[in-house]
């Protein structure tokens, strides 16, 4: 039986070539067709030197396939998302146009009106670690924002516990590359080395995404979060620092207690092939172009607080990774085919 | 009148080699003296060539001065300082030994019992913006740490204004020179570059400092402070995100507020000539090699929480600049003196 | 009696801001206006928040001075340089539009026509090491680029000393400030991050201005110099190797030879408040935001070659320092006021 | 039949854990055994958490295996491999003890007697590209340095063909973990970030090993090869720029001898797996993490001289990929096994 042949929609920003990158030594399917607008008709190697050998040339439309990951920005993904589900093509979508369940949100966050409501219903917010066996029966996989997976990854066992109150800061620091390819000031080399900033102080655009995933995990809660990305002077990586109050009369906030919370989030994420909980703060270059999420919850005794510190590569656990990861269950595939190359370090 | 001798106990660290840098452009007094130990011998120039120009030895021994900067490792210092404060030297010391007022917290914290707790009575916490008085008559001004002073001035205006709740996150982003010039794994440029990581999650030492100088501004309040630093890949820079609930009845989570918020900050820090209240989050480079501290107080209007950012370099504000800033007062002389160069951006 | 007032054409570029930056802290000048064209009508300190201290407003056009640097872009340059030279005002022209004595290089290198070549024939290159004199009485000096002012101050002893073969290698490594502050993918935080490359190997625009001023110093050889710039992850700092075979009955290549070596380079260079010759391979982080040339001088004793090696800042000797060295020797003033302060180390 | 079983002898180096990385990977070998001085008794994943899914511990003493990676210093290698190799077990020396024919060198360059004169006539220079055939029959393969791979493979096609003078310079730029796991000041951080320097200016020790390989290739020449490395503020990848006159009668320095050398280069790599001539100068991010070697010939049409410039992951094709490259040959296995995946850009 041949592979499943698979495309990349706009191969040429950081989650597309990613993408690429991983397909290109994936086993069991076949990488047959990558698009891109100003960069069609070149070769795939000419615009990406790394990818030479996958012997690809970038056209505009997308051939035939079986598989389709779109990684279009806002807005425009919706509707060609759109059109591959009615072809009958399964899509991995890495945009955030199908990560919303409500709709109505669109228009606050991201300044357009949905144009595929009922599509957006059927769509599958694409944690694994949550959402697995939705996830094999889907058509649509919402691929997760690279600062949500860090986040709720981190918070989830502790959410559904029980064991915080709903009284949540999100400090979260990003290598550059999350701010994709596109130029602009900030992230001109010059002004973004040596240097680290907030940003999105007025509310980024992947808080009612977390805000969404955490209230789903403790839906009683009346949840309080508050959500500050910073840019700091690395390519890859997300570390997010997340803290919230212990409640009264569950974990006790002492030597003991802070055992037991990390017994309590090994067992949560026992069996999780990319999710490892960790004895010590991560480092993100732990994680530099692998799929997995390093996780250390801690408790400070002198306040009574959890805190959490996960570790992921925005390119790969945060999108291009999590996408084949999503794949994989798609397809009916080993959940880790492709991805499992160890973290290149240092 | 000739101006008056300086000395740097200890020039060969990052705090004592940024002093020098300083020094040598103060037009008040002359640097006479700089001490080291393994480069006792060397020019200055030989081991710091951007100081060739001071024409200066490093001694064993400190040569006659008037006024010293001791920039030993804690428990080091104590008792060197306590020997020239009785030779009649006033001194700033960079290192933590006389900050803590409570010297019962030095075992905990420090590991020794304080030799000359008397002496720590007598010391002021080196912060202008809070203690120019009594910085002013001093003899022994202990020098604030780095991440410390970033914070007390985040959250100084809020907390004297009763404007939050004693909930308190502080999110420190460092870059590496703050760890020293003493070689370690982490501060490796292979293990540090292109990484992220927090540490000190059961405590750094500067968490009784901060709580120390947060409680002066608000006695009466039992403060639950968290402070978690991280390592980020740059050589200079602070950034600090402080989190707080608004206390009920203060200042409201609307647009209204966070424009009072600010407005607030700006009066508290009405001619300061180190404190720039900024209308947009800071960004460490804007304060590089300068003894500036930009901090931007903000409101999280979903949530009800007080948000500020402050920038510094924590080789300058967060240590030789202030120990100078510390200095002029001292010595009577305009506060500014020495420490008027613009950062050096990019 | 009044300082003299200066303005800065074009301050939003790098080299403009380095300029602002340094006058601001000049005592004998007066930084009376600063042009810009997108940011103009904002506040000098909104755009560059280091230089909020100074008070100042970007303007479309230029106020009254006495004294101008003109920081265009070339070919923008040349006209409004001879403007306001025809308006009696001393210039610095940062550009490359009045560097080359030969107006027929402009179309081969540059692209357009000199429009102004009786005006190039009185400008001065503005490198004071080899021009003083000239510069003093100059009303135009075309400050040198910063590759050329690496490179010439790296070679011209050897050069005037007859003690090389006309064969040169310039191999040059530069931090990304150097192509400016126009956004580029080349210059893409992600792109030139953990990167080296090659570039401009079919000849840099710099290579005409170094090979014209290297053939004045030693105008019988028929000189034949390679010149590769290399773009490499930091943000400030060039430096420049020099290759070239010793000429046999020069200087020997053994011990005593090299030793001879660093002494007629000391010779040379004596008296130079910016140029220090080292007995060490230099690093450019001992430049970075001061006015030095460091030049380390030696023998592969091997292949009887001359090695040389010479560190600049790039924005300050290599454009903006060097430009107010140039204003300070127009304006009769000592020639490094405002320009004493030592590098920013680390 | 099982697979070989292969052991790392010390893993805690940056080429150690670089072969354990890639060689978890690999699927036509078992890693079982890694040794550790100061880490023994550790997991390897304590020590190194993104390899902890391999499940080793780190041991004082290797266990029994088929092919041995000898990871040590140099000095300490040359005994420990002649052990190894009288035990039967095929080894890939990483370390410099067998890579110079003569033996008469090692005193003069590494500071000690070769203690193995015998075995050192018997080991190959690892590098498949030029002796292909006798690694797959060696028993002791050794492995060449990081700059001699970058340096040999950009000269090899023009020394052979006899395009060119022996006069050759050759001008690299190291990443820093070429410098290793072991601390000290110049790979400090904040002492290596921002900062470009050049080194070992009288003679680095790859260069009689560079020497010997580039005489091999033209014995009738007489080299006279100069090499300056250069440390620049990067993890990974070293660029190497090279340079050398082109010789009378061979390949005109014309834009269509240009063309020619490209072609030259091209057939000399032909159905070179790890090798790519490229028509634009290489970026070492196109190259990181993979055992790819970039190489991009050009002329200097102005002064008849050949430029090459090539780009190698250090510790990579620079080290653990051209050993596993070795180790593939000399096992009998297709020479890409465990080596195929596109570099990790950006």
């Amino acid at each position: 039986m041949s592979k499943p042949r698979v495309g990349i929609i706009n191969v040429t920003g950081y989650a597309g070539v990613e993408l690429a990158r991983l397909l290109t030594g994936h086993p069991d399917i076949t990488l047959t067709s990558v698009t891109g607008r100003s960069a069609a008709g070149q070769a795939l190697g000419e615009v990406f030197p790394h990818l030479a050998g996958a012997g690809l040339d970038i056209t505009a439309e997308m051939g035939e396939v079986d598989f389709a990951f779109a990684a279009l920005p806002h807005k425009e993904s919706a509707a060609r998302v759109s059109q591959l589900i009615d072809g009958g093509i399964k899509v991995v979508d890495i945009s955030a146009d199908y990560r919303l369940h409500d709709a109505a949100l669109y228009p606050e966050w991201y300044g357009f009106d949905h144009p595929h409501p009922n599509l957006l219903k059927r769509a599958v917010y694409g944690l694994p670690e949550r959402y697995r066996e939705e996830i094999r029966g889907a058509s649509l996989v919402a691929n997760p924002g690279c600062y949500p997976t860090g986040a709720i990854l981190a918070l989830a066992p502790a959410l559904e516990n029980g064991l915080i109150e709903p009284e949540i800061i999100i400090d979260s620091k990003s290598g550059v590359s999350g701010a994709g390819r596109t130029l602009s000031l900030k992230t001109h080399y010059p002004e973004a080395n040596e240097d680290v900033t907030a940003y999105a102080l007025d509310g980024h655009r992947h808080l009612p995404e977390i805000t969404q995933e955490l209230a789903r995990l403790r839906p009683e809660a009346a949840l309080k979060v508050s959500f500050v990305p910073h840019l700091i002077p690395m390519t890859r990586g997300i570390l997010t620092t997340a803290y919230a109050p212990l409640r009264p009369g569950g974990i006790a906030p002492d030597a003991r207690g802070a055992m037991e919370l990390i017994e309590l989030y090994r067992q949560f994420y026992d069996g999780e092939p990319f999710v490892r909980v960790t004895a010590q703060p991560p480092h993100t270059s732990h994680t530099r172009g692998s799929n997995h999420c390093l996780i250390h919850p801690t408790l400070d005794l002198r306040t009574g607080r959890l805190i959490v510190v996960s570790a992921i590569d925005n390119l790969v656990k945060g999108a291009a990774g999590q996408a084949i990861q999503n794949m994989n269950l798609m397809l009916g595939l080993p959940e880790t085919t492709g991805l499992d190359a160890p973290a290149t370090y240092p």
